[in-house]
């Protein structure tokens, strides 16, 4: 069975472009260079990831790294079984034996065994060594790397070693304009597009807030969330509420300004 | 045989509505938007989620996370047995296969690998990957992934990620007013409705003294465990004493607060 | 074979009781309500759970916590055996099965995977889960939790977390009285009353000196040891050096006041 | 089978000597010395050892450090198989054995019992003892040790140990200066010579922002990369910003210096 | 075969009482109380446990404690064998089991978890709890609890708790005595009374730089050891600085005062 | 088969004395106490202990001591084979049991449970408990215990524990002195004397930095290297460079002086 199989993307997942983004990803992908994608949580990277691997035909295997994932994690390791031990191939060896695209989400949580592993995949040699196995992979000609990092939570504590940073091109990702931003939510979720808009306005006023009180905005997903909410046939504003304040803050001044905010839109 | 069968919720747990919780849940449930529960220690988040549980005629799943939790203790792992290994789902995937309600209290003592794997259960994708199986688990329809928050935890130290705190809707709950939580004292233990009002009184009094000293109110259960020691025959300064102040302060000035609180109360 | 039949209390332990401490004990045991003792090292908490357990004639299954006991130390394991894995039920398990007493010595000092785990045991379900092996364990009507906490060790970095302590009723524990005292030393080690009274006068001495050079008083444990010295033959005062001084202090102007109050006593 | 085949170097590696180096890594193979390659992310150490294997027609086995590599990563370990244990060779115990170049590409980044073990293989005993098997490998005569060290990465918490550091000779290395950089990236990319020397001039402004809000100077390879999606038709501007600029910083300030720069050369 | 064959102590250890130590600890003996021993470095504290070892004909069970040693490291562990696990008593278990001294050295290195194992072995229960093979260990008549404990490492980070120090009886030690230690030199090396004697005034010298530059006096070892180098030929000043200067201090000053010292007594 | 076979010294290593160490080293054997070697970095301490193994005609053991080596790299340890498990000594119990010198190198980086477990090695007991297999393995009368110590490398984090530390005779070691280190330079590459002089002479410029920019010296090993890449037919200037200057610094200014003493050195 093809491991992979899992991993396709059925259908064509919803992406409305931005800039350039999709010519230059598809030329990246063309020469074979690794990419990464900057920018804040919930403005579409994951969304855009899913797209190329659509519109590719790739299948697409995501890994949400954190600070607690191993190396083996990612490459694989050896199970005990009743007639000895059989080798798992990570989601990372998968990726790289079979060809699909490997998308790291978050890739700056990971530690440096887990980032390192890479190294030898993202240059001229393409292979990955299993050091374990004894074995030295060389990626399939559809293997494709993504990675995508967070500005935002770049500190001293973590951050890419630069020797792995510059193994990358990259893309800049923000949140959609308002138009383009309600498009989204009304192809999402079929709402009314008079109350997208309203819905937007809502969420550019906190992401108004970045940086004075809050350390993110609101991302598509929670937009899109309160749509939802509303489609169930819950009152805007208590939809908003739920889904776009009460998850991101505890304060009550930035609160109330965003309560405010709602109450204003939706009078 | 049905793994989640020891966890159904039997008989129809006591819950008075604080406000239009209920209804803003079952929409989530029904959009499958995960919930975020936010609010103090024993302020009856757990409960609520218990009666939904039961409204919704689903399995309920419980999880006390924890700082040494590690994503293999909700997702699962390999055992030895005599014939080779057994795979052994973890709460977690037990609850996406086979469509239980799964409630992580307390998710930010968690460490991030342990919030990490929700993300793939949190986003239109609503699978599990089992890395180390190698097996993609597509959640059940009806599985419902509930967490709590306690805002008065958050610290610089331990807090979701943006990127997993942006996957929730939430809804506030705070201690019950005075003549409702009364009302739960007597259902719970059938005491005398002038005794709970008098225990809810001293529970009020202690209240007021959060951040006075005191880092957290005293939760219902408290109460309960007041309201049951005198069912027991204790006399009610005592079980004041016992269930309501020596467990939540050590500090000699607000103990002696209390117990004025208490004698006057009980006088 | 009965698991507990090692852990039956089977003489009646000498217990001279402070206040009404077995009458409360009692009901919350009826009314199966988690107990915490609260009091410093050696004033008889221990002692009062054993005589407790011999009244109501359950076993007791004592464990004293600390920072490197982990959860599976509570509820168990699986072990390699010659036919495969075998689940050795820890402790806690035990006493929830088979309806024992569960003290758990100096929580405080466990980490909080370890102290989380009797979450679901101290609500209204009564239930320990056993992850691991995918059992839920219904506790057993005999089933007690009890805890020690010693205030004096609270710090910041070390403290049960609110929503841990808030399932306890709890007592306070001191040392006895100084006549209660010299009978219980007198019972003890059967001493001549007079030199029980110097005895005690002496640990008065030392726990006049605590937070002036002392962290701890001098705890009930070494007067008898003192004692059982003395009725070994040894001259009093070199017995309470030994049992008295050496073991609490290392500070000369200390050992030099408790000798001075050694000799003035035993002149 | 021999367990060096898969590291051949197959083809020539192209590389344009800087100064001596050639000469001298050749004079310190022969007389067996330990070789430290110190310089800057991407400046071409690792490309310079390729070319050395290939020149010197032996194996080449390259291990990315990292500090979560253990001794047992580069030494080797026993795996669990059907028919008991086997022990698996690591990188560096295949090279020696078998006569290959080892190359520990940032050395700095591994922990110590990593370079520790190294020990006894660059002293005139030139053997590696296994302990956990019991044998001590003699080295190959073919055995080369290779390590990289970036000074710019050297701090209080992580450098290597003076026992370890006195064990190599040294060879410094430093970007290419212009003309022959532009040379490489025509040999690597096929690119037209003029459009190679505007990319090195952009690279060149960007090395000279080290230390002035940049850690590192754009790499060669970064260079190649826009050279690469200039081949697949990018836009000489929006290849420059994809793989030198919007890889290696955030900053405004600096992207806006660079994008300057960028379009200064390709006006 | 007896478990303990192995730890006899097979001749009297030469032991010079510096008082009444010895009734002291046989008493302690006698009623079973944990004796606790403090002191120096090299004063004498594990002659002094060999000697009553030999006179009490009990075998002697050393454990060197350390900040990495686990409670399995005292109390035991299975081990897998060809026909399954066995369990493997450690030295407190077979001390507890068979009736030995176990004589924990340093003990306040060991870690809790290791220290807080002695507690049932140290209360009226004498019984060692093996939860991972669900046993309890009744202590032996002639099992017998002995610690050492250096007041001098006693620190912030390290010390033991009180609930454990006050389990212990306890004995202070301290260097002997000039003309009793010359006697033990004498009696250990053969050596010449006089040269005895001028050994013990250098270490005297020594000693009385304790706290100015030097953090521990020369223990008795080392007089022994310079003794023993003389007996071999060497030239007492060369002896003194091999054995009693060069092994405590790099500190240039100080080394030349004890140069001097030794200069002055051997000239 | 002997398994020290492979730890005999050969062929009789060059060794130049400094003093009186072999005379004292030979004593100390002779007597079987623990012999401590100080000095810096590449000044001959493990030159000294093999010359002195083969003087000795014993087998030598080394063990390059780091802070992830654990005790159980040192004594050995239980490894799984296909008929069950089997003991596997580590290097300091082969050396025990079948009489070797074992030469603990650079002891103050191992852990303190490395460093522990000599203890019973080095008193009168002279015996190593390895609690894991149950065993006493009594010292061979030729085992010899040398450990090297570095005094440069002393810090408040890393220091031999005092109980350790007076366990050892100690034997103070630095580099020879000039005509004596080029006599070694010529016995170990054939070198002309007067360029071995030339050597020793830039090597004693750069040891007059040590302080004042440079942590340590140069070692002899390296004025060895640079004779030897001289020998292979380099410019002596590039050689030193490369032997002496490029390993041990990147400050520019260290290098200046340092290449500047070369130039006139080799003018």
């Amino acid at each position: 069975m093809n491991p992979l199989a899992d991993w396709r993307v059925a259908a064509e997942p919803f992406y409305a472009p931005q800039g350039g983004e999709i010519e230059l990803f598809e030329a990246a992908c063309a020469a074979r260079l690794p990419v990464m994608l900057k920018g804040p949580t919930g403005c579409g990277k994951s969304r855009f990831v899913e797209h190329m691997a659509w519109k590719l035909q790739r299948p697409l295997v995501t890994v949400a790294c954190n600070e607690d994932m191993t190396a083996a994690d990612l490459v694989g390791r050896f199970l005990l079984e009743p007639d000895g031990t059989r080798w798992q191939d990570g989601p990372l060896t998968t990726a790289a034996r079979h060809g699909a695209i490997c998308y790291l989400d978050e890739v700056v949580e990971a530690r440096q065994d887990t980032t390192v592993v890479i190294h030898a995949l993202t240059d001229h040699r393409r292979a990955l060594p299993l050091d374990k196995k004894g074995e030295l992979v060389r990626a399939h000609a559809d293997f494709q790397l993504v990675v995508s990092y967070n500005p935002g939570y770049q500190s001293l504590m973590k951050d890419l070693k630069t020797s792995t940073r510059q193994r990358f091109a990259a893309l800049d990702f923000d949140y959609p304009e308002a138009a383009l931003e309600a498009r989204i939510v009304v192809a999402e979720t079929g709402i009314d597009a008079a109350v997208a808009a309203a819905l937007v306005q809502v969420a550019g006023a906190a992401r108004r807030l970045k940086g004075h009180g809050l350390d993110e905005g609101i991302s598509t997903r929670l937009v899109v969330y309160a749509a939802t909410l509303i489609r169930q046939g819950i009152d805007a504003r208590a939809a908003c509420r739920m889904a776009m304040v009460r998850p991101i803050t505890d304060d009550t001044d930035i609160r109330e300004s965003l309560d405010h905010a709602i109450d204003a839109v939706f009078e």
